[in-house]
């Protein structure tokens, strides 16, 4: 019995300690601060998680190039919908890869921004692909961004 | 004399050696490979610049995952434009980078393509994201594309 609770034991926290290890929990770390950033609309948490000079390639528009010209993109967003409050956020993301300090993925994300005094709900679904470095300190930032608009429904 | 041609030849050399050495020259070969099979529209050459499982992210349509479904997309495409021929086809790529067997970069495109009968051309700007995978055979090939709109007159 003793015997058979440690095997379970042991069984019960390889994947934990097989996630730990891997280059691919590193992302998804960046994945759920990303995640959390958007869902609260926390335009500096956002910025935190992009390279000093990334680029956000969005649709009908320019390359927004470097930290500087992103925070001014984010910050207009805002302005543009004041009062905004985001119901709901989801995000799913796809063929994570790693290779040295170099990622890939690609997500689905849905959103809900509602807004004050009756205002129809911004109701969006788009695709993302993001290449990602990792940092002297260990941590993911966006290098580039590419969204597109996605069919409804689809994560 | 001598030695100054001598120093010259090399001087002229390095850049060509420098060249052929680094892995970015795979990159550049895959795009000029993507770039020759886009303007001749040939469906056949694009497909086989694919990885077996990559994934093509359009605008508005669930993500086209594997070869099979991205020969459709392509076949589609050409049937949707009969008679259509490429008139002028412009790629410019940027931030190329290469982490072993992984790379990405993004690109700008403009083609154009004219139609029999005096139907009005297709006039288009667009922005790419790639990731790239570099296969046994040492040829890179797309892992991830996403593509969207850009503003008219911007590679």
């Amino acid at each position: 019995m003793r015997l058979t609770t440690q095997v379970l034991l042991v069984l019960l926290f390889i994947p934990i300690i097989a996630n730990a290890a891997t280059p691919q929990s590193g992302v998804d770390a960046f994945n759920k601060a990303m995640d959390s950033a958007t869902r609260s609309m926390n335009n500096a948490a956002v910025l935190a998680l992009w390279e000093d000079d990334g680029v956000s390639l969005l649709p009908s528009t320019a390359p927004i190039v470097g930290k500087k010209a992103i925070a001014k993109m984010l910050d207009d967003v805002v302005a543009m919908y004041p009062g905004g409050k985001m119901k709901k956020f989801e995000m799913q993301c796809h063929d994570i890869t790693v290779s040295g300090d170099w990622a890939s993925e690609w997500c689905g994300e849905h959103q809900i921004v509602q807004f004050p005094g009756g205002k129809p709900s911004f109701d969006s679904w788009g695709k993302m692909l993001l290449v990602l470095h990792r940092g002297a300190d260990g941590k993911w930032r966006v290098k580039q961004e590419m969204w597109n608009q996605a069919a409804a429904g689809a994560l």
